[in-house]
């Protein structure tokens, strides 16, 4: 950590720094330039972090040197890593997982028939919402553990291994034992009391980006759950919220290159909710395997005018079946395997 | 609603949304224009909100004429809600309402002495949190319940109402029983299984807004939290994400008189979570009082180097003194009270 | 046009508004709903774009219908346009062209260098700078009409077509004579004046969008110069300002298939300045060209080190060449050429 | 400035860095930390800042220790900077100047009688466009040198102050015949041939923010003005763009103090554009004067129902003499003049 002092910093307020570092049991070393004096500290950062040098008298403003995840960072682990979903699905590891199925699970009936239609694409991983997160009470909020129920039946009888969010902490176990892989909502991101509570589970994380969150900050999320314990996190880019008002969110493709760079965790994206427009979510998914995501979810409903929730942005099966010919083709194009 | 078609839209794909139309109990009127048919369509628009109608062949997009709330509207009611926060204390009725104290409690003695030195300004609202939501998962977390015990017994010592922050829906009981009111971070705005938690208590409850939430998205939650039932709901502008990083976020000062004009519950402002540096926060309070504000909500720390959590951004008792003297000077001026 | 009525509006107010639309020469139609009144306002809404509608009183919003442009839009034209770049190179119609090149022109010798390079390439288009906008005053500025010669003279030399930037209407016929396309920079895509200036020559435009520019004022900057007669423009996307800090822009990959939606103008897509880093560009040019763009300009320095300007972000030859191997392949498995 | 090195960063490299940092006359100093290596370098940073620093193989990142701007610092000059407007009226030297007057210049009469009506209140400068940045090419675009001679003369008549914006750098020497004030818009803000054109007179230039700008930005474009020689700046805050769309823009009032931090010179906010409806510009304007600017500028129109440009911004005269009742009370309580 780099602590850049006033110019009109005093002696005495020099002096005083010094030796808190010290007590800290920390190096520092003083730098001497033309315009400001520079004080660098050697030691591990957590201490500093916690410590708000830039309430200290003299103190103009403090660099971080380090990132501040660890357990998530290529440099804690050079190598990616694979994550087993379970059912001879797995994800880090070269194939581009293809996760697909309806916003929210509304009947059993219509849940099969979506699945089987995106099953005969190849897909493996089936999607589908129990507890829905609506910005309005007066929304349907999911059906709740009955669709749970109806998951774990359809990905029984067509051995596809399923996906739902998790809402609320007290949801955890019960919802793990109907799923195969936990998803966390952008909305909760930064739900911590949630995070944790999944980082005691083992089951495969798939840790939505906050609409409004940095890639640190997302790092730093899945950093709670690789300290709880699990290490089976999966990173999904779903977009960020900026000024465009075109699209629901502004879709971060440079986000996979980046966590490719600072982190051995695998990336998945969300096409559909960061478009918010069905048209869209093909150009977006050939984009994202483009630029080198570990897999795509992806919203397809059969009757998209009659959806309970999100029918703007699902793609038609036959639409989807369309795109998956096209990502066959990318795949293969780009020496990946799906 | 107004449904507005597509220019080459069929006569079969209006016939179709007219038929839906009216199975859905609504009454559509098509005006024909020279470049474009619109449909309007009179009736509830809750009904039309969960029917994803840009879904529908030939519609090119579709415009809400109403707001998708209600009960905190202020056609809903239009005088400004009072709450009433516990020994004589009131929000909403034209005093100025100064809440103050540590970010987090660290000590019994240390919230005494920061309580104290408030309430000799006439702070009549003690705020200190225990549970705290840190991006790090090994920054200090808070004391938690320990840290609700000094609370209540600084709050019942010195005769003020308490404000701590509540983050898990399991401990909202337990959390009402030590403090007068419920504070909502920013973080869990969207946390709707908390909000609908908080909404069955009948505590007043302190809702800030969402990092990267629209007025109307932060409105919604407050919905969510009257719609069970409890109307005691004080808003609380604390900085909006942007580009600018001069500052920890940017105060949308505008969202006071925003708020006033859509909505009947009182609203507070916190320079000290928007500004993230505590020389701008008396700057952002006169501000945010000339604009209208009900309330601040401010940070104070007799250590702010030695605080576990967000020192940088706290006014040290002496400076707070200061600041309190200037409000109360402005406060006069435009004919309000503190 | 449809104007939404405040539900306390009087009919004197409704009167008067409808009154004012009847001398506009509109065709005003009232809509009685349960609780706003509606007015559908028919014919042209360029009148009633300049007629602040929203300070008549008893109004309580505005929703316009169409959209603000129109010699851009596809109901316009509904065949992708086709510009003609010259020496027989032509972008929209199916081809990936890539342009490339160093940010600066710094020397002869060095363009010639690095034009020769990415011309081994199959590269057709030169870019280089002669005008660099920059945020410091203190910055290089660039070489001016100096480095035009060199441009002519390489691009002449190698048959290659150029492109450069022009910041100033006294610049435009000047730079006209040198280069054979003109580059609008991202902060001067709403400069109108020098929108009109290069509106009035023949030149093809490559317009830049704007950092903070919705999809829809890029549009609209657009509209300028083909309502001054130049109907040669191609679209840039160079990402747009968001809070994230890892990236300098946010690549807005989305603006590929919304442009392709919206308007018949070729777009291209520049990932050098989005990512703000040499690492990141073959991921981004990667999801440009799957994602539907028309071409790609891409900054390239054979001794990036020593570039006067946004060395950090060039890529070095041998990186480059690696980098066109894969979109060779990538662009032939979409089914398109370069 | 301190430049981080990669964890596996060679000898080779490290060497080599250090060679070139002594090549450019600067002494560089290595310090081992346990997880990286910083080279601190000592000598004028603006020469480090031309040399892509990141682009050297073994570089993890580089942290500038100063800020980029320099004359319009704080440090370069302490003193709050006093800008002679004419007609005896100055900004920055604790009054607080009102301009006012509408946004476009429609007629004589019609600017007489406005500037008649502000006048009365008090206000001493007045505001109208000559030349109007507007998005549509199909808008009313200001009635250009026409209005300026309106403006002179009733500026002459009634012994204001005007202000007035400039667009085109071949425009500059003529509205500086007619105006006492130039402005830059937004959209101009980094239009830097314009800002050196203004920068060669000595008129007081009122630079207003970009829309997606941040405060260094805007302050490094005012450099550029300073660099020029012409040291009469007033920036103008109006607004930033967000996510946010109740308003048209997000006024940063923390920018208010973080410039008075920064820099010695005068700051004045702009209400209108920035809330872009009229009836938030009074809670904005005392924000913004409680927050300390020394200035305001706001739209007045007397029939804004006609008005040629941002109609529904402008507040009537009726409501500026509210307001400024408001101000007069409000400006008296916290110890300045208006």
């Amino acid at each position: 950590m780099i602590i850049v002092l006033k110019p009109d910093v005093t002696q005495e307020q020099k002096d005083y720094i010094i030796e808190r570092m010290h007590k800290l049991g920390l190096s520092p070393h003083v730098s001497r330039g033309v315009e400001r004096t520079i004080i660098g500290v050697i030691g591990p950062e957590d201490v500093l972090r916690v410590t708000p040098l830039e309430a200290f008298p003299g103190v103009e403003k403090v660099l971080p040197v380090l990132a501040p995840y660890r357990l998530v960072s290529r440099e804690f682990k050079a190598e990616d890593s694979i994550i087993d979903l379970g059912k001879d699905v797995k994800i880090g590891a070269g194939k581009v997982v293809v996760i697909a199925g309806p916003c929210a699970i509304e009947s059993p009936t219509l849940l099969r028939e979506i699945a089987s239609q995106v099953k005969k694409e190849g897909v493996m991983v089936l999607r589908g919402g129990a507890f829905k997160p609506r910005t309005s009470p007066y929304s349907f909020q999911g059906l709740g553990q009955e669709a749970l129920e109806y998951l774990k039946q359809v990905g029984d009888e067509l051995g596809m291994v399923t996906v739902t969010e998790v809402m609320d902490p007290r949801d955890v176990k019960m919802v793990a034992r109907y799923a195969d892989i936990l998803q966390i909502g952008a909305r909760n991101m930064q739900n911590f009391n949630l995070l944790r509570e999944v980082g005691e589970t083992q089951k495969p994380i798939l840790l939505k980006r906050g609409m409004s969150s940095t890639i640190k900050e997302w790092l730093m999320s899945a950093e709670y759950i690789l300290s709880g314990g699990n290490f089976n996190v999966i990173l999904c880019e779903r977009g960020i919220r900026t000024f465009e008002d075109f699209t629901r969110s502004t879709l971060d493709v440079s986000a996979i290159p980046a966590v490719k760079y600072l982190s051995h965790l695998p990336i998945v994206v969300d096409p559909s909710h960061a478009a918010g427009k069905w048209n869209l979510v093909p150009a977006l998914s050939r984009a994202a395997v483009a630029a080198g995501c570990d897999g795509l979810i992806i919203e397809v409903h059969s009757h998209p005018e009659e959806a309970f929730s999100d029918g703007v942005q699902s793609l038609l099966p036959e639409k989807f079946t369309q795109l998956m010919q096209e990502l066959r083709i990318l795949i293969k194009a780009i020496g990946r395997k799906i």
